[in-house]
C-alpha cells in the first residue's frame, strides 16, 4: 500500500465532510490524487442498501446494526478504499470503524472486544495512517444537525457516552489520532487539518 | 431456557423443510407448543431485507454476505428463538449457524475461528441441543434443487466442500450431531427422526 489513509471522526455537526471537501482541492494542487468517501453507503451496491436500512426507524438490536454497518465496510474497503491505496492515492474518509467503536461500544454498550474481533475479517488488517477526532459538546452537534437519523433521536446521554469515547480511543493510539476542538471556525480548523498533513505527507 | 432448540442442516434437496413439517403435528399431538422456523429470513422485517439481499446475483465478498446472514441471525435469535425456548416450546429451525460455518467456511473459504467469533456477539451462546445433518450427495441434491440462487450456482467442487464441512462439524459434535442418510424416502428419514427425538424428549 503506496497511497495515505486518512480518516474524520467526531459526532454530526462536526463539520468532517465540510473539511473533507476543503482539504481535497489543496491536496490536489500539491499533485496529490484524492478519493473522497464516507462511511456507511460507500460499499456499492450493498451500501447503497445498507444505508437505507441502519436510517430507517425500525427497530433493531445493537448486534444486527453493527454487523450491517460491517457488512457495508466489508465492501468499501475491498471496492474503494485498498484499490485507491494500492494505487498511491490519499483516500479521505468521512468515518470508519472508530465510529462503531464509538457509538456501538461506547454509545450502545456493545463489548468492544467482540467489535474488534469482527472487524479483523471486515477491515483485513486496514488501519488509518491517521485519524482526525472533530470533538464537540454533544449539546452544539445536535443543535446543528437535529434529528435527521436513527443516532440524533437518541437521548443526551448516549451522545455524551460517544463524545467520551472517542476520546478514550484517541489517548489509547495518540500516534494515530490527532484531536481538534470543532467548536472553532471552520477555517480555524482546516488551517490546523493543514498543517499536520503537510507533515505527514512531507 | 425450558424449551428444545432442533436444528435441520444440509443442503438444498436434501428435504430439511418437508422433514420439519412433518414432525410439527407430530411433535404437536403429544402436547407440546412447536414454532417452525428458519434462515435466513425469519429475522422480523430485517430479516426479510436480508434474505432479499443475498439471494441476489449482485456480487458481494463472502464476508459481507457472512455479515448480512449474521445480522438477520442476531435478530433472529432475540425476536424468536430465545422468546419460545423461554415460554418451553419447542423450536424445529431450518438452518442456523452450521451453514454458514459449512457454507462460508468450508465453502467459501472464510476462516473458522473468525466466523466463531462473530457468532458469539449473535448467538448469545444459544447452541441447539440437537442438529440433524440431512446428508446427501451434491450431485442429487442439486438434481432436485437447480439454480434457484446464489449458492446453488456454484460448481460442485464448492458443494463437495461444503458436504464434507458438515460431516468434520458432525464428527467434532457428535453429542449434538446427527447425520442422517437424506437419499432414504421421506417417510423413513422422518421414522428416524421420530425415533431420536423420542428419546430426546422423552
Amino acid at each position: 500500500m503506496s497511497g495515505w489513509f486518512i480518516t474524520f471522526e467526531g459526532p454530526e455537526g462536526a463539520g468532517k465532510s465540510t473539511q473533507v471537501k476543503l482539504l481535497a482541492p489543496w491536496l490536489e494542487a500539491q499533485g496529490r490524487e484524492v478519493v473522497l468517501t464516507r462511511e456507511p453507503g460507500n460499499g456499492g451496491w450493498l451500501g447503497v442498501e445498507v444505508r437505507r436500512l441502519v436510517l430507517l426507524s425500525e427497530p433493531m438490536s445493537p448486534e444486527a446494526e453493527y454487523l450491517l454497518y460491517s457488512a457495508d465496510r466489508a465492501e468499501h474497503v475491498r471496492r474503494v478504499i485498498a484499490p485507491a491505496l494500492a494505487a498511491g492515492k490519499v483516500v479521505l474518509c468521512d468515518r470508519y470503524l472508530d465510529s462503531s467503536l464509538a457509538y456501538q461500544g461506547y454509545g450502545r454498550g456493545l463489548d468492544l472486544g467482540w467489535l474488534r474481533a469482527v472487524a479483523v475479517g471486515v477491515t483485513q488488517g486496514l488501519k488509518p495512517h491517521r485519524t482526525f477526532l472533530l470533538d464537540l459538546p454533544p449539546e452544539v452537534g445536535l443543535a446543528r444537525f437535529a434529528g435527521r437519523d436513527r443516532l440524533e433521536r437518541e437521548p443526551l446521554e448516549f451522545h455524551q457516552r460517544v463524545r467520551a469515547g472517542y476520546l478514550e480511543l484517541a489517548k489509547a493510539e495518540p500516534q494515530r489520532f490527532v484531536v481538534l476542538d470543532a467548536t472553532q471556525s471552520p477555517e480555524a480548523i482546516q488551517a490546523e487539518l493543514r498543517s499536520h498533513l503537510s507533515t505527514l505527507l512531507r
